[in-house]
């Protein structure tokens, strides 16, 4: 992919709030979603988000705004969900993004002659409510930082922090689909067994270590058939966009439960989403080199090794987590940022993550989701969970307010965001994900 | 549950091979399926399995010869896929069920009326094309079999058999929906990260240690609710039926892969179920006592524990697994049986892990698909999988025909079978789940 007209900073839109300085949705971005207006009859339909507005690309269809080219992706748009679109691949998705920017631009020429298309084709976020952003038949979790796999590992296994397979192997495991919520969601705390003191059995009680998991998503866009790999040439080719992930999860319920099959309960309760998918083309400025392995690291197996992906499969994208507790809501304090962290500190890139997938000739459909596991960085403050950030209770996070914490506790609301920046280019935002969670039945 | 009228062993069916003896599709039976006629344009749809021949359901309702209360139930048989008709719940397809049979019987009075209906609702299997019986959302596989855990658990931790919880937990993890595939869909040999020698890096090659694991599906019926536990007494009522499970599995890429998360491409590969899908009402009398514990067995914690279900919440369902080489198809020899067991062996009640699965609130989806984990006994030759059957591969199968086998080799099908049998009721069996392996790449 290349960086082409779309990515230019000098563009601004006629849609006002997307000059905004730090909007998430400025006219470089133009990520996709589904949505309806609220109170309407009506079906969800594919929008892009700008500004504070989204563009329903169904209108724009109709209204004869788009260019020809764009009309095979722009007919998908009229889905309520993203998975038709997510299957034509780049080059169509590409035309869209380009019919979009060129109808949005402040030097539109269907905008000057005729401004009355802002109302038919613009729907303000606020009277809209967003839906999942697709059907995602299976969610595939990685575990591709290795600080995080580091940091967790030297809990659960003092003598053995990284196993052996881990720097030839993307680790990953099947997740739950049908728990995946959209940002918003109230988390209900789950109960489960715990075992707190291993000379005792296991009681069944609501998690006392519910903790979050920041996660950058993965969509796949085209598939591939079964007992067909996708080589790691052709990966990025096959992943439509990106968006945040809070992979929830119980950690006393996972201890207990994780051997020898993996996590299970601890995590399939619910795992939220955040509601606007980033194309890996807006994505292309902030390409950056894969991870730079240590000298006596083994480079990857050659089905993981491509020259551009080394040079360019990484992704600056930087990432925080705020939380906002119940007091600060009744205080009206602002969330407080409790990390940061950049994805260009994962082990693996999304295109090795998806080459691994494929490499026993697994299928991936359109719409399938795939995490990247915890994402952490080598420094405290870039720990994307309250086990590593708080090493497991033992260090808790001391708030602003006076509050401390080592888990989360009933009414916190945990919220993920990210952002792309680099001198040249546009802010690339990707949208808030929430979720607060509520009392254990 | 009770038994009722469908249940009756004096009942014949005017479709005469519903009489042959050792046929899995007698009139007391009628597992549901997705099919279609081979050759014709036309959507596939729900039939249920009679003898040789499949009963179109819709052709039942257009015909008028269902009863009234079965007509919801039947309706939902338009659909390419039994999720709607699962989502009904018992009364209604239990409902259908009667209709069905008593249509069928061999006093039918539509019948006696006009013999002529055979030819316009029967479809005979071999002119039909059977289809996955749901869109699976998510598949999840346990791990249900102490005696399978305790054999591979030796082989992979001999210090460590047995793990702490597995008495506690009904340890399950979540596997891959996208792979599924329908009895008799070829399987290619996988490719993945090998390591035989621990003292050297892994490298990628076709698996050398394909095996099969024999297991039950158990489909979802009645959904529930994000954030709604099922309780055990309800859990029965959630199941629509049952069908056989070939949980392919590469046991070298397996062990390399597998920790910290659990199996991943060393499963995703391919999954093959059977087509026709056992509902629970055909299988109420064959219904056992859950599992005996030892006395020095924990007992199941409260949510796992229900008086009925220890009394009836087994299933005496006799399972076989068949092997026909290539060789023996060159000859015309007929498969051979491998190894034979009980379902009545398995620690936890399909209840249990229906439960266990919700209890943190996780939500389950009609079809979505839970599998017991590779159903083995106590004696050699009731272990399910070929990994347990050879201890390895240190002791080879010897085949009648002078072959040997330790693993799955190319041309190999494996052919999973099972029934109840019980006097005073007519036998139930499940049709074949087969497949064969056909070369990496």
């Amino acid at each position: 992919m290349a960086l082409n007209d779309t990515h230019r900073v000098e563009l601004s839109s006629w849609v006002e709030s997307a000059q905004t300085p730090g909007s998430d949705f400025p006219i470089q971005n133009l990520p996709f979603g589904v949505f309806k207006r609220t109170g309407r009859i009506e079906s969800p339909r594919v929008g892009a988000a700008i500004g504070d507005q989204i563009v329903d690309v169904s209108a724009c269809l109709d209204e004869g705004l788009l260019a020809p080219d764009a009309h095979t992706a722009a007919e998908r748009c009229r889905f309520s969900q993203l998975n038709e679109l997510m299957a034509l691949g780049p080059e169509p998705i590409s035309a869209l993004r380009r019919a979009l920017s060129e109808l949005l631009r402040g030097d539109s020429a269907a905008y000057r002659r005729d401004p009355g298309i802002a109302r038919r084709v613009l729907v303000p976020m606020y009277e809209a409510e967003l839906r999942l952003p697709a059907t995602i038949g299976d969610y595939t979790d990685f575990y591709a930082s290795i600080d995080h796999a580091r940091n967790v590992g030297s809990m659960f296994r003092p003598n053995d922090p990284l196993l052996p397979n881990y720097k030839y192997v993307p680790i990953g495991y099947h997740g739950r689909a049908s728990s995946i919520v959209l940002t918003g969601t109230q988390v209900r705390r789950p109960a489960g067994q715990i075992r707190d003191d291993p000379e005792q059995p296991p009681a069944v009680a609501p998690s006392r270590r519910l903790d979050y998991e920041l996660e950058l998503g993965i969509f796949v866009g085209t598939p591939n058939a079964l007992g067909s790999p996708v080589p790691i040439i052709d990966a990025d080719r096959h992943i439509f966009g990106c968006c945040l992930v809070n992979d929830w999860s119980a950690r006393d319920i996972q201890s207990w439960e994780y051997q020898p099959l993996g996590p299970f309960l601890s995590k399939s309760f619910a795992t939220t989403i955040s509601p606007w998918v980033v194309t890996l083309e807006a994505l292309e400025p902030f390409r950056a080199p894969a991870y730079v392995r240590p000298d006596d690291d083994p480079a990857p197996l050659p089905y993981l090794l491509w020259d551009a992906d080394q040079r360019r499969g990484g992704l600056d994208i930087r990432l925080e987590v705020h939380l906002r507790t119940a007091t600060m809501r009744q205080r009206s304090q602002d969330p407080v940022r409790v990390s940061r962290s950049r994805f260009t500190s994962m082990y693996w890139t999304i295109a090795q993550l998806l080459a691994h997938h494929t490499s026993n000739g697994c299928n991936l459909r359109s719409g399938d989701l795939l995490a990247s596991g915890t994402i952490s960085g080598a420094e405290p403050d870039s720990r994307g969970s309250l086990i590593e950030r708080t090493w497991r209770g033992r260090d808790p996070l001391h708030l602003p307010n006076g509050e401390t914490r080592t888990f989360l506790v009933d009414g916190d609301e945990v919220i993920m965001r990210a952002y792309c920046e680099r001198p040249g280019f546009a802010r690339i935002g990707f949208g808030d994900c929430r979720g607060m969670i509520v009392p254990a039945l």
